[in-house]
């Protein structure tokens, strides 16, 4: 790297905030992962399907889950070419900032032509317009199946069991992850319940349902200042809240807590991490009955503890509750009747959109971090029923459900408990100990290549030896070929196992026995390179 | 689908100018080239790296390939969040329009933490804001391998062995494509030789070479008239030349027509559409020393047919041309010699950034389009050395070469020569006779899963049966899962082998010979689900 000028005005190599790149074992982990989740989606019957990075703004709309800066949360810019007569366009772009707004254009754009109901899976980036955090990336990958045309909940119940396959095909193990179940409609009922229920309330029952989503973040006190005056964060900075009065906050909380009520009532005081861990009793007890009297009785009690008798609010939640049930019996109709998949009123989903059931994965898994501290990790994904979203466009409604992975906090968890793939092997070194043999040390690469061993030429400065081998190192080699003229002259090279070299060396005392003993070194024929290389790969694997 | 609303304010689902939805069996395919790809890039050695989709402006800088409109060509936004205190940021942000300015990026960012030579792939969208036509997108895809601080010419005969394995990897034959390779240092000869070797000359000599690239599409005419006063397009467009004399512009005609005058001294007086098929001799004649040899006459020739002979020119046409040997000897010595790598001055790339040794990989396969219109592929991808792109940030000069494989193009000439993947066969259907029994149909399915089947329940109105038949053929379903009372009190199912029964459907000449035969058809008890699924399926792959 030779220096030849220096320049104030010289643009500074930076990433822009709140984005990252990502290096060849974490990706090579992440494209492992896809695959394991692309491979449970299409046993499912989804078929892929890749929508643009961005789209026209008024086609997204607004469902951002964090919706607390109106006309913020995505990246837009407009599509403005002054010179190209043709394909100008003024109008303002929105990078996507998830999966589903696409796939709601796409449907409404070639309904006529889809079969029914139409089955999609579509994995990509997603870019979001907000504070950046630690651990909180403006772009990130989802992974997204969605069925669409069903009115069904057995497609809801189906998204559910789907996502539990896929945390088992991902490596986690049943007790380590719960996919939660509510219902939108149940919310409905409390909606009225709180006198809301007009339409001209739709904006502060959004804050409320906000706040309900924190509940996992925030606890009893947090969510309950949302529903009242606002609440006012660690770094100082105030959220407005919904500006109920104490008893309909109450009445709200009563409501999301109504799990840990039940699992209370059942003997069982979970800790705040882990409400829904599994009781103790005979699997078979728990669901879907169990599921169902539970929260009958919990529900009883709700109704009995209160004041306001709403009709309008019972026959809700009874609709809520109907579809409960109908999903518990379809997933344990399929054998998904331990636990995995759970009913729990404190899933809320802070997305608009949402009509039906929602559901939420959330690993109960508990580990620590680098420094030792614990981690709880929380949501991993989450979806539910969206019936209006193509009705933006068309104005007909369209029945659809889905479910969201999000890959990043699955691979963080997955390395947490030590089940994320391990990282691959570097390529065989082929060094270069004369400099006019290049062409000689290429083709031994290439004849490893053609046996499909990774292998590669050292292309630095091949005047250091010992470079080269740092190199080699730093790559992660299994194998340094080496190739002098006493090798050359009698047809052979060395093979330097790198991996039991490292090995021996930690053993040896001095450089004089190592001198002398050479460990992990070989001599082989040219013809038997492939052979030999193949031995020690396969010691390693 | 029932209508609730009509609302001409409504947003119209539209996909933006110049982008696309890609679906399912195009998909597939597509992730099934990149997996190809992959594999080669690794069995080279090359580790994966993703960069985000965007960065600052300033730090991408402005090297497009079609650079005819200055500060146009990229979608840019500004990181503007009113409300956030931290993170904000006015700078100017910028989609990636390809995969190696952010890679310089990167480089220049963690440059002490890399190994070196650095050798990382990369694949992506890329993002263009240029006027979009037929077949030409912006957004598209690219898979890129770049080997960062290596000096030696050795890593750029890599790149184009990479890039010949790559296109056999991906089903092309030998003799169907070709890696042309130039020098750019060739061309620094010719910029002496034409006066424009001042640095005041430098947006002229880019408007040349920019010229000069487009010789393969606008022929000997069409170059000629942009290195002259400029060019009207069919359209009436008017592109501005180079505004050289007609004797510098006769000069760089015979240049870049240099490779066909060798193969027609040769006798070899190939279509302009494959300038650079074989000869017919033996291919151990052709290179590297009929490479060399043939290009020296023609060197000769030119030289000799000139007026000017500038010892300048001469020297840096003769370091031009002894990398070129030295690329020669290394794609010898490793097996590449047989005509698929052949040296071609006609080869420029438009990027303003390159400083060395520049490929091409041009399919020479002649296909016939839908319509049945000749379709000339010409570049598929291409690359280079550019030795100067990190010291923009640093100042310290970093060697670096890299090949860039255009995905949809390979794809579109894969289709025409039926060499693409085949489409995957579509999900076992199982369908709904009996509503209530929808908890016992989606065990069926569920089995079916379990047993690694790819399968599904009708989710759509079951009431029309037909509808649910239509169904399973839109999405090329291989077989009907069907079980009504009386199958269900035998305890067993009916598989319609829907691929069978379309060919006998096509042999049966009435209803009643259809009734009476029920071709395609078997009762099997459900224990046998599983096997007599697998039977059928693996008949049909």
């Amino acid at each position: 790297m030779a220096k030849t000028e220096k320049d104030a005005s010289k643009p500074k190599a930076r990433l822009p905030k709140g984005l990252r790149d990502i290096g060849a074992d974490e990706l090579r982990q992440t494209q492992a992962m896809l695959e394991k989740i692309r491979a449970v989606y299409e046993r499912y019957g989804f078929e892929p399907l890749e929508t643009p990075a961005f789209e026209y703004t008024d086609a997204l709309g607004k469902f951002l889950p964090d919706q607390d800066r109106p006309n913020a949360g995505v990246f837009s810019f407009q599509d403005v070419v002054p010179e190209a007569r043709e394909g100008k366009d003024e109008q303002w772009l929105s990078l996507r900032y998830d999966l589903t707004a696409p796939l709601a254009r796409y449907v409404a754009e070639n309904y006529q032509d889809l079969p029914k109901p139409f089955r999609r899976y579509a994995v990509g980036s997603v870019y979001r317009n907000e504070k950046p955090g630690p651990g909180r990336f403006r772009q990130f990958t989802q992974f997204d199946a969605d069925t669409v045309g069903a009115e069904s909940v057995a497609a809801d119940a189906e998204m559910c069991m789907l996502a539990a396959d896929t945390m088992e095909a991902l490596g986690f193990e049943r007790g380590q992850y719960v996919i939660k179940v509510n219902n939108r409609k149940i919310l409905d009922g409390l909606r009225d319940a709180v006198g809301l229920a007009d339409v001209q309330h739709n904006a502060r029952w959004l804050v409320v349902m906000r706040a309900l989503d924190k509940f996992d973040r925030l606890g009893r006190e947090g969510v309950g200042q949302l529903l009242g005056k606002g609440r006012k964060d660690e770094s100082g900075d105030f959220t407005p809240g919904a500006d109920l009065d104490e008893a309909a906050t109450k009445r709200l909380l009563q409501m999301l807590t109504l799990r840990q009520q039940a699992d209370i009532q059942e003997g069982v005081d979970g800790p705040r991490f882990n409400p829904v861990i599994n009781t103790g009793r005979n699997v078979e007890d728990l669901v879907p009955r169990r599921l169902t009297s539970t929260i009958s009785s919990a529900i009883t009690n709700y109704v009995e503890g209160t004041q306001h008798r709403d009709i309008r609010e019972l026959t809700a939640l009874d609709v809520g509750l109907r579809e409960i049930e109908e999903i518990s019996d379809l997933i344990a109709a399929a054998g998904f009747d331990d636990g995995r998949i759970r009913f729990d009123p404190s899933v809320v989903r802070g997305l608009e959109y949402y009509t039906g059931p929602v559901f939420e994965a959330e690993l109960l898994i508990e580990a620590k971090d680098e420094k030792g501290n614990p981690v709880r990790f929380g949501s991993v994904g989450g979806g539910g029923r969206y019936d209006d979203l193509v009705a933006r466009f068309t104005g007909q409604r369209v029945p659809a459900t889905g479910f969201s992975i999000g890959v990043s906090r699955l691979q963080v968890a997955l390395n947490l408990i030590g089940r994320a793939p391990k990282p691959t092997l570097g390529p065989v070194v082929v060094t270069v100990m004369d400099k006019d043999q290049i062409a000689a040390y290429q083709k031994l690469v290439q004849t490893l290549r053609e046996a499909g061993i990774r292998a590669e030429l050292y292309l630095g400065n091949p005047k250091k030896f010992g470079r080269q081998l740092e190199y080699a190192d730093k790559r992660g080699a299994p194998i340094a070929v080496i190739q002098g003229t006493t090798e050359r002259d009698a047809g052979e090279v060395i093979l330097k196992d790198l991996i039991e070299g490292a090995r021996a060396a930690a053993a040896i005392k001095d450089n004089r026995e190592w001198k002398e003993t050479r460990p992990a070194q070989v001599s082989v024929k040219v013809e038997q390179l492939v052979a030999a290389v193949r031995d020690i790969l396969a010691r390693h694997s």
